[in-house]
Formats: structure tokens, sequence, C-alpha cells
């Protein structure tokens, strides 16, 4: 046998946890399985992954404008071909143009921050959405929002006794890759009541026990708009984080990959508060404040999670601090290059007048309006259903809804030794093939029960299971 | 000022070093720079990065039916569209639609494994390489070799009292990352006089030492083909370092990324071995050996660096370490599906009788012919450099000359605080334009001097700009 067993790995990958890919997504992959090769031997025709936002795993498809440039760069023959001009708009081969002159082949390794003219491009977005200015250099590209915030919490931490706050309910990235590091996650709690709104004063009350309990803080993790909540935050709570961050010397995490994904209210960056505050009172406190805003190109209405692109812009930073992570970023050599590619094309999408504009305003829109869509028909269907509560979709890809589990089930649960909400999350994947993911995954006030799902899901189906599933196992439980 | 200083961060971080993109290559970027500002104003035309091994940012091309599939895969419209037939080739399209139809789009994440239609082939390559079975679930694709070897050193590391053996000289990765996480790095040394081979004994000795000083030695890493030294391990070099390995209960980490730059000799993969000793030991310590093999789709004829492809191979592994191996890669999600897509590209090219096969074939043996002639150049060139001795190329992309530096260059290098060898290759840098590694950064014996080039630049101008540099050097500081 193989000598080398769990108890000799390293304990904090043995530790870390990651719900969305955990104990319920393997048991889907099995089902999946299971139907494909025995397709009448389960109550469901179909498993339906609702426990990760894969838009384009479901039924959304790609933007046209994305995909003719990246196919131009990969294949540059391409542009020699009179012939091309039938398959590929004008602006595409104009782009495709632009950025093979830029990088050469994507096939080369780029700069370890990313390809100068990308980085460019974003720092240029940046400064027409904030109105502030941006510094291509203070821009790291990289695969994906994952890889960013790995990078950041692994160069900020410094053992059990450095602490990084973040939201409860969180994204599990955070807690999983904490523990990895072996740093120590300070928890703040949304209000579920106000929407899931961060609540700073609880914030502050946080921050001063660990300051007694002799926690290194160095950092306030922020996710806005909120993932697995949705919740938007408002200017002020902004400001007042910020607030935090600049009197205990945190560096702000504020992850922003849904910022394009905002059905209620307005996304304001942490960047432009910043710039705001610090413009409003010169020389003051918020001059001194370093915030990372990371962003995506696997959500928004582009959704190319498989193509791993995103960006982390640095503000504030020491630039020996960031020497560092910039040689964090060059022993990975360098973010995959097509990704750079779509992470440019996102920032710098058609323009109008262009070949592709129409068709792409179009895709565009249409997938927003069939995510808003899918959002409410969801929300309207939490509304019906016995004890359950749920806030109203303000942005990012899921809805979060509590549920009141009863006591027999609660019961039932631990004889077969699962907590109440995974329980109940297995039942459904084991009903209906629906695959969420149970709010323990994310963290939840004590007492309180919750699964998160994903609003991509198409057609009514999935919504009247669900339904019909939890009134199902209501009757069964019901105390 | 920002609050958050070096030292407040973590010290593994900051004590990392990586040479391939350190100090020499940010002086080179620099330069390049100028030389855009300014082009008059270096003694030089153009900065030539031989610091990396990465073909495609020099002259080489990518080969078609690679470019072919992975510009359909990226926009899947094109299939339906008959004027495509004019500019891709029937078995590309064939391919491309096999793929999309097992993968849906690449713009969806994948299993955090990797797509398993890749695996099957991923696992079909190596039986017929080795003639012995690969199993599609013991194969996990990675963004990149480097990803792979994090996610296993990182899952094998218990803090600084583990060890794991790493040749010297080595691929830096290797040395980086085990400061990362805060582990030992054991060197084993290369034997220069016998074409760097790897003297077995000298590895008994250093692990007898090793386990002297309670270091817990968890990993043997070998490099085959070597990098930097381009060696290629016989077969009976590979049965001894199994035979330590079963030993002491060592993971062999085999990688194996240069596999097809062989010039010299045979490649034999360690899996082939492994399976080999079992089959002729039955009942024996062989059948406990763990071992993870590794390759990549940045090397070889494909040398697709910037497209981040490759696999990891476990073999041997206790099923519950692989669950948390599997786990780390499903934190960072998936890797890139392109990179994936091309890594089943790289482990099944097209076949005799389809269309892209002539060309396929012309361009991969164009692709190894002019690799194998500018190697040759580079050699003869070193060996007729005063003071050089280098040892014939056999594999890999790299040439590892020892040079012979004056004591009058080493007193020199002291005044400006640098390392002798660094000293030489940033004047080197500074005269010529060409960047390459001095040989401290991938470790050499004390009192020896090296430095590592690709030879993946075209032309003679580069082997001539490189003697003459020498000569210069040697009139000024021969002793």
């Amino acid at each position: 046998m193989a000598p080398l067993t769990v108890d000799k790995l390293n304990e904090h990958v043995v530790n870390a946890k990651y719900a969305v890919r955990g104990r319920l997504a393997l048991r889907a992959e099995e089902l999946r399985e299971q139907l494909k090769a025995n397709p009448g031997s389960l109550p469901f025709k179909k498993v339906v992954n609702a426990n990760i936002g894969n838009p384009q795993q479901l039924d959304q498809n790609p933007i046209t404008f994305y995909r003719q440039v990246l196919a131009l760069v990969q294949y540059p023959d391409l542009l020699k071909n009179p012939d091309s001009e039938l398959l590929f708009k004008k602006d595409a081969i104009e782009r495709a143009k632009f950025l093979i002159n830029e990088i050469g082949s994507v096939g080369a390794y780029s700069h370890s921050k990313g390809i100068p003219a990308v980085r460019k491009s974003v720092a240029k977005f940046i400064e027409q959405r904030d109105g502030f200015p941006s510094d291509p250099e203070r821009i790291y590209l990289c695969a994906g929002a994952s890889i960013g915030v790995t990078q950041l919490l692994s160069a900020l931490s410094t053992g059990p006794t450095s602490g990084f706050l973040i939201p409860i309910p969180q994204y599990p990235l955070y807690s999983a890759t904490l523990t990895l590091v072996n740093s120590t996650a300070v928890q703040y709690h949304l209000d579920e009541k106000k929407g899931w709104a961060t609540n700073v004063d609880e914030v502050r009350s946080i921050v001063n026990a660990a300051k007694l309990q002799n926690i290194d803080l160095k950092s306030i993790v922020v996710i806005n708009p909120g993932n697995p909540t949705g919740a938007i935050l408002s200017e002020q709570n902004i400001r007042d984080i910020i607030d935090v961050a600049a009197d205990d010397h945190l560096v702000i995490i504020a992850d922003e990959v849904y910022q394009a994904n905002v059905f209620v209210g307005e996304f304001i960056s942490f960047k432009k508060v910043l710039r705001q505050l610090q413009q409003e009172n010169p020389g003051s406190k918020y001059d001194s404040v370093q915030l990372a805003s990371i962003h995506s190109t696997s959500k928004g209405m582009i959704g190319e999670c498989g193509q791993r692109g995103g960006y982390m812009e640095l503000t504030g930073f020491h630039p020996e601090v960031e020497e560092h992570i910039y040689k964090l970023a060059s022993i990975a050599l360098c973010p995959v290059v097509t990704g750079q590619v779509l992470t440019e094309l996102m920032v710098n999408p058609p323009a109008p007048g262009g070949d592709s504009y129409e068709t792409f305003i179009s895709e565009y829109n249409g997938i927003f309006n069939t995510l808003k869509h899918r959002a409410n028909n969801l929300y309207q269907a939490f509304k019906q259903m016995e004890g359950v509560e749920v806030q109203e979709p303000q942005g990012a890809m899921y809805l979060f809804p509590r549920i009141t589990i009863p006591q027999k089930a609660i019961d039932a649960a631990k004889e077969v030794n699962e907590v109440a909400d995974e329980f109940y999350c297995l039942q459904l994947l084991e009903r209906t093939g629906i695959c969420v993911i149970p709010g323990s995954g994310f963290g939840q006030q004590e007492g309180t029960w919750h699964f998160r799902t994903t609003f991509l899901a198409p057609g009514d189906d999935y919504a009247i299971d669900l339904v019909n599933f939890h009134k199902e196992f209501m009757d069964k439980y019901r105390d």
C-alpha cells in the first residue's frame, strides 16, 4: 500500500474546505454518470448544476465579438485569407490585428504582470468607470480572480496570529485559502434582515475584539456585489469600511467580480470612493489606504469561466511590497495569454458604429435580461415556499434563501451524521437532480439554515421542481 | 506612506527567489523599453531573451493543426459556415467537432481534474509511450506544469523539518516553491564531468545524512531531460532512483516536460521503468512506490507556453491523499479549458492519412531540426571560448556552460556587491542585449560558475556576440 497517508500530509491542506465543489458537487457528478450509463434509473432526467456560477455550462451563449477575436488571435493565418472577411466582422479583425501586433503569439509567455497593452486598456476602463486616473503599472492580470486573491492572502499571511476579516456568509475561496496559508479568518456577519447589508459598527467591534486577542489584523475582504448574498454595498457602507481600514491599517481586498451583475441600485467601486475620500480630505488618513480591487472575465454578461481571465489593481501599496507580489506572479510564469486577450475585450467592448456593435449590444442585453428574469422567477418561487425567507435579488448570480428546517429533519440529519442544511440539499439533489450548496459551506448565523443557488438554469421546471421538493420535504418532516 | 512594509509580509514569500524572471530579466525589460523609446542609445539593436524557454517569443511558429482546432473551439459558429471549409483542414474540423461535443463551451468551468475526454486521450498516449496501462482517473490536467508541482509540494510539505531532494543545478521553481511552503530543499549534485549524470550513490548518502539531521524526507524531484543541464537519464539511473524512493518511501516527482526535446539517446519515462520493475519483481517494495509524472504543452515542438496546458499523472498514491490533491485543484476551479484542448492535441496529433498530417510532420520536424542545429551551433561556439567547458547538448532547450571567471573579475563583482556569474551575465546583457541566467540562480558546486542559455534564438549573430563578448571580458579581467 502507498506509504504516504493523509496523516502525513500538510495539515492545512487536509483541513481546507471548499463546499462549492465539495460533497454535493461530487454526488452530482456520480448521478450524472449514472444517468449517462442508465438513463431511466433516477427520478429526474438531468442533473442541474446550480452549485456554481458557470453560465456557459447551462444555456448561456458566448458573446460573438469576443469569440471572433479569440479565434483570430489563435489562428492569425486567417487574417491573410480574403475568405475570412466573409466570416469575421471588420472590427473584430481590426481588434485581432491590434492585439497580435502588441502580443506576438498567444503561445509565448507574456510579461508576468500581463501584456502591457492589455493593462493599458484595463487602466482606461477603470478611469472611465471611476472618473479617476489608473496606472497600468498597478494592474496585475491574473488567470481568474482566485489567483489574485491567493497571491494576496499568501503574501499578507504571517501565520496563525495574522487575521483576515471576511464576511459571513462568504465565498469559500477565502476561508479555504486562509486555511491553506495558516492564517485566521475573523468573521463579520452581514445583516440578513437588512438585505445582507454590511454593519460597519459590528465590523469595528470585531476589529477591537480581535486586537484584544492579539490577532494581527492584516486585511478586510469585501465582496461587492455579494457572493452568496447578491447584496450591493451603498456608497455610505463603502465609506465606512474604508474608514475602518484607514484607522486600523487594513489592506482592503475588494472582490468586485460581479460588478456588471447589478439589477437593483448601482455598483460603486471601492477605488472610486477611496479617491473621492482622498480628494475631499487632502493629507488625511485616507492617503495611506491600501486597496486591491479584483475583477474577472468569468462573471458579468461575459461569463467565460473556463477562459481564466481577470485582473487585480493595487492602490496605495508600498513599491517593495508590490515587488514581492510581482515575484509570486513570476514564479507562476504568466497568466494564460488568451485569458488576457479576453480581459482586454471585456474592458474595451465593440464601439458604437463598428460592425459588431449592434449584435454585441443585443447579445449583452439579452443575457442581462434573461438573468434578471430568472432571478425574479426564482425569487417569486421562494417567496411562496413554507418557512422560506429570501432577499430581493440585487446582483451577482445567486439567491441565498433562508429555510426553516423542522426539528424532525434536524434530528434525521444528525442520525446520518449530516448538518441539517446539507441533509436538505442532498435530498433535493437525489429527488430532483438540482445541485445547490448548503449555507454551512458559506457560513451563517448559528441556528439558521440557508442554501445558495445560482439563477442561471433555464426554464420554469427548475423553480417548479424546487417548490415541489420543498413541499414534499416539509410534509415529511413538519414538526 | 503605505503602512504595509516588507517586514510585515510573509517571510517565506519575501525569501523566495526566482532567477529566471529575476534581476537579469528585469534589467532586460528596462533595456527593451529604452531601445523602443530611443533606438540608437545602446550598443545593440535588440534584446534577446535567452533567459527563458519561450520559443514563440523568438521566431518559432505555432503548429498549424493545433491553432486551427483552437480557433474552431473558440468560435464554433465557423463550423456552421460552408466557407470555413476553405480555411480549415478536414481533420482539424473533425477534431474540433469531437472536442466541442465532449466539452460544450470552452467558456465553461470544466471538471477540476480536467475534461474526461482529454484525460482519456492523455492516458492513451501514456499507454502507447510506455506499453503499460494508464488510468484517466489518475490524470490531473493543469495550467502548465508549475501548477501541478506547486500543488504537490504544498500537499506534501509539513514545515521546516520536511525535506525534498532536488537536483543541483535545478529549475528554480522547485527551490522557490519549497521556500514558499516553508520546507527544506535537500540538494543532490549532478555530476558535471559525466554529462550531468545523476550519481545515485551520492543521493543515497545524502538521504542518510538528512535522516541523521532528523529531516523527514518526503520526496525526490527528478528533472528528465534536465533543466538547466539538458542531460538525459539512462534507464539504469532511473532504476536506481526508483530503488532509493522505494527504500525510503519517497514520492518521486518526475518533471518530464522536455520528453520530446531529445537529441542524443532516448527518453524513458519513470512510469515505464516503475511498471517494469513491478512486473519483474511481483509483490516487492516497488508496489508501494508513489510517482507523480508531469508533462506540459509549453515545451517539445509544441512550445505553446502562453496557452498554459499540461498534466500530472499520479501512480501508486493513496486514494485519500489524491482526494486532497483533487481538492486543491478544485479551489483553483479548473485549468484553463483551451489549455486542456491543446493538451489533447499534443497527446493525440494528426493521424497519417488525414489532411493535416503532412504539414504537421513537416512543421514538427522543421522545429526539431532547427532546435538541434541551433544547439550544436552554440555548443561549437562555447567550445572555442577561453576557459569555457560545456557538455554536448542531449536534450531540453538549454546549454549550461561552465565559465572560468578570473579572480580580477570576481573581485570587481564583489566591489559592486554582485555574485561573479551575475556580474558576468549583467555585463553580457549591457554589452550585447543577450539575457541569460547566472548559474547561481540554479545552484552549482561551490567555486564553479555557469550560466544557462536557451538555444532558441535564431541566426548566427547570437553565437558571435557571445564569443566576442567573452573575449572582451577575458581581455579585461584576465589574471
